[in-house]
C-alpha cells in the first residue's frame, strides 16, 4: 500500500477545498466544449490541467483555468476551433501550425505523431508553431514513456526571466521534460523550467501572500528580492544557476535559449521577446528504445540506476533521496483517493465561469 | 578587427608559457601516433584537445594529455587501435561500440554519421558505448552547426557529483552541448557540465593552489567547502542549482540523469556508479534545419535573437551580456595570434612524454 504523500502541500490547508479529480475533469471538459472546442480537444485540455493538480503541480493546474485559458479564449487570443495544420513532413520530422489554437491538443497530437514516426525510423522530432500555453511539459514526455519510448517535450513561453547580464523580462522559463520507462512505477520523469522556479510558483506565492526565498528572482533594478509581487510587477525570474555566472546562471540561460531555438526559431514561431500568447512553439521528440536493445533490458537497466540512486549514502541534513517523477506519482495516488486541493479563490473563479457558461455544478455551490 | 580577448585568463601569468597552437597540435598528434593510433584518429584527438585550449577551456586541454590519455593508453585502459564497430543501424539511428578505444575519434565519427542520416530523414541519433573521455562536448555539436544543422552532443562521465539528497560521488558531470548556426560568427554554442562547474575547474584550482567559491562542491560529510582539495579527495561536486532543492539542485541532478540515460542506459554502456574510464557512452544528435525552413531564414532568425539579447538593458553590476559561444570564439582569435598559455607543470609533463616516446620538440627544451 502506498503511504499518503502530497508534494508541496498547500498552506494553510483551511483555504483549500478537496475536489474529486473526475469532477474537475468533467467540469473543465464542459467549459471548453461550451467555449467551442471539439469534445476530443476539450478532453485533452482537461486531462492535462487536472493531471497537473493530481501531480502536485498546482501552479499549472485549474488555478490557471480562468486567466490562462478561459479569458484568452473569450478575448479571441486563443482560437478553440483552429485547425492544426501540417506545414511539412518527412520520415523523422514534421512541422505543425496550431493557427493560434489550444496548446494542449496541438502538443498531444504532435507527440502522437513523433511516437509513430520514431517507431519507423528510431527517432522523430515534431515542432508546433503559433500555439498557446500547453500546461505541464511532462504530460507529453510521459506519453512516449508509456509507449516504451524515451520522450522529450519542450515549449517556449512568454518572457519572465532575465538572461545573464540583463535586467527585465527577456527570455522564457522554457521548460524541458524528459521521460523514460523503468521496470517499476513510476517512469523517470524530469519536468523542469530552465529558470530557478517556474512563474507559477511566484504567482502562487502572490496568491497566498507569502515571501519567497532569495535567489528566485530580481526586482526591476536587478536586486535579489524575497517579495513575489516585485517579481510579478516589474522584476524577473532568474535562470537556473542564479544571478551572474558564479554558480552557473549562464547555464540556465543557455538551456532556455536551447529550448527557444528548438521551439521558436526552428518552428517559425515566436521567440525571445518576439512572442505572443498565441505564437508559442512546442517541440516533441520520441526515441524508440527497442531499436537499441530489448525494452525489457532497458527497463532493467533503469531499475538498476534507480536502486543505485535510492541506496546511496543520504545527506545528513537533507535526509531523503528522491528520483524525478516519484513525488508526482505518489501525490497522484494520494489525491486520486482524497481529492485535489483547490484554493478558495480558484473555486470562486470556477463558480463565475460556470455561471457565465450556464453549467450546473453540484460541488461548486 | 577583433579586440584581444581571453576567457578565464590563467593567473598568475608568469607561470604560463605561450605556445603556438599548431605546434601543440603537431606534438599531440605525434604522441598518439607513437602510441599506436592511426594518423586520422591521432589528428582528431589533437584537434579536440588543442581546440579546448584555444577556446579558453584549458581544463579540458593539454593539461589532461598525461593523466587522462597518455597514462590510460600506456596502462591499457584505453586501446588506441580498437575498432569502432556498428552494433545496429537504421534510417535515423545507430549504435556504435568503441571497444574501449579513444573517445574523440569515436564521437567524431558518430556525429558525422548523425549528420549524414539527418540529411535524409530530418533528425538522427547515434550512440557510442564502451568509449573513453571525449574532451569538450561542444566540439562535436559545432560540427553539425558547420553543416547548417542543429547539433547536440552529450557524454556521461565518471561519478564526481553528489545527487540531491546524497553525499559522495554518485553521478557524472555529464555535459550537454548544443549548437546552431547564425548569420554572423560565431554559431550559438552552449557547452555545459550539468554540475555547477566541471571537475576540470576544481583540478585547475588544485594545480594553482587556489580557493574556490562556496557552492561548487561539498566535502565528505556534505558540507559546502571552498577547498578544492577536499572535493577532489573525498568530496563531490554539486549539481547545477546547488545543494538541496531550494534553488533547483534537483534540476541539475535530473539533467545529469537525462544524459546518463541517453548515453549510458540506452547505449548499453556504463552509467551512474557502474562506469569505468573505458565504458563511457556518448550520444550525438543532428537536426537538418533545411527540412523546416530555408537555412538562410533560420540564420536570420538566430541573428534577430542574438541582437535582441545583446541589446537588452544591462544589469548595472554585471555590466555585460554574453551569448554562448562568443567568449570561446573571441578567445580563439586571440590565442591563434599570441599562442596558447600552457602551465609550467603541464610543459614539464609534455617534456617527459616527449622523452619517453623519443619525440624531438624544439619548443619543449
Amino acid at each position: 500500500m502506498v503511504a499518503m504523500f502530497e508534494k508541496s502541500p498547500p498552506v494553510p490547508l483551511e483555504e483549500f477545498v478537496r475536489i474529486d479529480y473526475r469532477d474537475l475533469m468533467d467540469f473543465v471538459t464542459e467549459v471548453f466544449i461550451r467555449l467551442g472546442a471539439s469534445r476530443e480537444d476539450a478532453g485533452i485540455v482537461a486531462d492535462v490541467l487536472v493531471t497537473a493538480d493530481l501531480c502536485g503541480i498546482s501552479s499549472h493546474g485549474v488555478q490557471r483555468l480562468k486567466s490562462y485559458y478561459y479569458e484568452k479564449v473569450k478575448s479571441g487570443v486563443i482560437k478553440v476551433d483552429a485547425k492544426l495544420e501540417t506545414i511539412c513532413e518527412g520520415p523523422s520530422y514534421a512541422l505543425l501550425d496550431a493557427n493560434h489554437g489550444l496548446g494542449h491538443p496541438a502538443a498531444y497530437k504532435a507527440m502522437k505523431l513523433a511516437i509513430e514516426k520514431a517507431r519507423e525510423t528510431g527517432i522523430a522530432i515534431v515542432c508546433v508553431r503559433n500555439s498557446s500555453h500547453y500546461g505541464i511539459a511532462g504530460y507529453y514526455a510521459l506519453m512516449a514513456a508509456r509507449e516504451d519510448m524515451i520522450g522529450i517535450s519542450m515549449t517556449n513561453t512568454m518572457p519572465y526571466v532575465a538572461h545573464t547580464g540583463a535586467v527585465g523580462r527577456t527570455i522564457g522559463t522554457n521548460p524541458i521534460a524528459f521521460s523514460a520507462p523503468a521496470l517499476s512505477e513510476p517512469p523517470f520523469l524530469l519536468d523542469m523550467a530552465t529558470s530557478v522556479v517556474p512563474i507559477g510558483k511566484i504567482q502562487m506565492a502572490v496568491r497566498l501572500g507569502k515571501k519567497i526565498p532569495l535567489g528566485w528572482g530580481i526586482d526591476s533594478e536587478g536586486n535579489l528580492t524575497d517579495d513575489p509581487v516585485k517579481i510579478v510587477e516589474n522584476g524577473a525570474l532568474l535562470p537556473l544557476g542564479g544571478l551572474g555566472e558564479l554558480l552557473g546562471g549562464h547555464k540556465g540561460y543557455g538551456l532556455s535559449l536551447m529550448v527557444d531555438i528548438l521551439c521558436g526559431v526552428l518552428s517559425g514561431s515566436g521567440f525571445g521577446g518576439f512572442i505572443e500568447r498565441n505564437t508559442i512553439g512546442h517541440t516533441m521528440m520520441a526515441i524508440d528504445i527497442s531499436k537499441f536493445m530489448p525494452v525489457e533490458e532497458f527497463k532493467q537497466r533503469m531499475e538498476k540506476l534507480k536502486n543505485y540512486l535510492k541506496n546511496s549514502r543520504v545527506h545528513p541534513e537533507i535526509g531523503k533521496i528522491w528520483i524525478h517523477g516519484e513525488k508526482s506519482y505518489l501525490t497522484m495516488q494520494t489525491r486520486k483517493k482524497i481529492g485535489v486541493p483547490v484554493h478558495k479563490t480558484v473555486m470562486k473563479e470556477m463558480e463565475e465561469i460556470a455561471e457565465e457558461l450556464g453549467i450546473e455544478v453540484e460541488w461548486l455551490k
